[in-house]
């Protein structure tokens, strides 16, 4: 990957340690170039690694100049990463061939570093704390409040009131809500034995942390912990049958395996209790500076599973109208086996 | 515009009255398609207006076959919505043509519906109440406490706990940090008589509020109002100029003058006072579903101003290492005049 040229935020930190939201970045056989404008130029100037920071008041012009005057005949973009108008403006009238590599920077990326889990375990630890502080506020007040105040709330107990960036919009769902993977506050209101699900995550120096936890609102006794007691029987089934498939996965997960045989270790023990078509997602993702990045845990994907690789595993169990469990954690793979985050 | 294809949510929302994160909508000769996955056919089928609601788990290839099945020769597309990769991916072995119109549904959503701007003055009016409310939390609380701190009590007090959306994350910055117009939230701590800036709004059923106010930190006596005093003198003089600038383009923009005649109508006053290259943006931008809508209000615009347009009007001074004062309000045109949201 000799030439590349890159507009992700991400992708772009990744490969010199600093970013913003107005930058191309081209990697011409290892010479760097931070193409911005006026606002960010002193940043940039002080936190980017092995780059030129290049002052542009219009970053098309000046990365066509560059790619000019170094005769560049090559180079690899990644067509997810350009709008079209984008595409045209800069390849219009430039004589280098722009060769589409999608996701070529999440590919890189799948692997992490030991100093990247270092930050990805600092996340996860800071993401722990948030849930604890907020299963204190719901023991406390969480009674009779709504979904959007709960959800508020969340933000406020995960981000330590503004110190940390979130990784993603909290979920928190009461009841049916959670039967919908991806469901919005609403003005429902949290009532005694009621189900609660809670899927939030933190940043730390720009790395995510992800963890999904379902309980009862038992208030004097509720916590974010694995073991749960659920007044509802049926809440109790499924939420142990979920719990299990999620160990199963985190207690056999190889290095070796396809990611497939990972989704298969979720997917197999709901298919057998016959849940199996209310697990209506896949098991999981991997988790970086994108909160979803490689490898994908889904019963399609052929990727080999590798020591530092990182990942979700969280099955779910989704029942229209009644209710939803999601047990999620991340794991890294470490001498050769699955450890949470 | 006979048939055109969209991709983007509030564009979309224009159209059928509904949106969400997976669609694409296609209007064929007035007849609307709005093309979804599992999660959201349910509720399209109830929100979406003149629309038939698709269900697919393929949203291009459903796209491409209505295309051909209705034997569609040209299709508008904004290449501003696609990336280069559904581009390619869309047009591939397509026999409609593409033809790109940059921005046709912002240009399409310039002069809004009186029952928009009945949306945007509510909207304002709640933006209104969550200034009120930060700077009587302010008044009481705010002594000694961080931009963080500062900036995640904006997103409370502006949410109403959670209720309204924001239509961005809040500008809250103090003395030499209001100099950067797009400054992020830091440790840094209010002390008594600091310059305060606050940039924010809400949302309200999708259209968007945002206005910019600057006071100094006399904590009994902290509003948002437009009045301010300062202790420091040069805080006083930059405000009194700013304002005056703002209050000239209020009071003198007319239907039928170009936007740039707007723009110059704040510029000359900061001009004149000699604090011209402080003034480091434009004066204004549309507001509607989306923050950033048309007519902008710069220098270069040819734009002509007509009643039911929407749009802020924001002069501002920068001074490095010091302070800045940006003063910001969206107005209406109406009756051939600008009116204060």
């Amino acid at each position: 990957m000799k030439n590349f040229i890159l507009q992700n935020e991400n992708a772009i930190y990744f490969e010199c340690s600093f970013s913003c939201d107005n930058v191309i970045f081209l990697s011409l056989s290892g010479d760097n170039y931070f193409i911005t404008d006026a606002r960010y130029t002193v940043e940039a100037q002080e936190f980017t690694k092995n780059c030129e920071v290049i002052e542009s008041s219009n970053l098309i012009e000046t990365a066509k100049n560059i790619l000019n005057k170094n005769k560049i005949k090559n180079i690899i973009f990644d067509p997810n990463d350009f709008s079209y108008a984008t595409y045209m403006n800069i390849t219009n009238d430039l004589k280098t061939k722009f060769v589409q590599k999608p996701n070529f920077s999440k590919t890189k990326r799948i692997i992490k570093s030991d100093d990247e889990i270092k930050l990805l375990s600092k996340a996860a630890k800071l993401g722990r704390k948030g849930f604890k502080d907020l299963a204190k506020y719901i023991r406390k007040n969480g009674y009779k409040q709504s979904e959007q105040f709960l959800f508020f709330k969340g933000i406020e107990k995960m981000s330590q009131s503004g110190k940390l960036d979130l990784s993603f919009d909290p979920i928190i769902a009461i009841n049916e809500n959670a039967a919908k993977p991806h469901a919005l506050p609403s003005e429902k209101k949290l009532k005694k034995h009621d189900l609660i699900l809670v899927d939030a995550g933190v940043k730390y120096k720009r790395y995510c942390s992800d963890r999904t936890c379902v309980t009862s609102a038992n208030f004097e006794k509720l916590t974010f912990e694995r073991e749960q007691k659920f007044k509802n029987k049926k809440h109790q089934k499924i939420y142990d049958l979920v719990y299990k498939a999620q160990l199963n996965a985190i207690t056999n997960s190889r290095v070796g395996m396809k990611a497939s045989h990972i989704d298969n270790l979720t997917r197999s023990v709901i298919e057998k209790a016959g849940y199996g078509k209310y697990f209506i997602h896949s098991t999981g993702h991997g988790v970086g500076l994108d909160i979803h990045e490689f490898p994908n845990i889904n019963s399609k994907s052929d990727v080999i599973i590798e020591d530092n690789m990182v990942f979700t595993i969280e099955p779910g169990i989704y029942l229209p109208k009644e209710f939803g469990v999601r047990i999620e954690d991340t794991v890294v793979m470490k001498n050769g086996k699955a450890i949470i985050l």
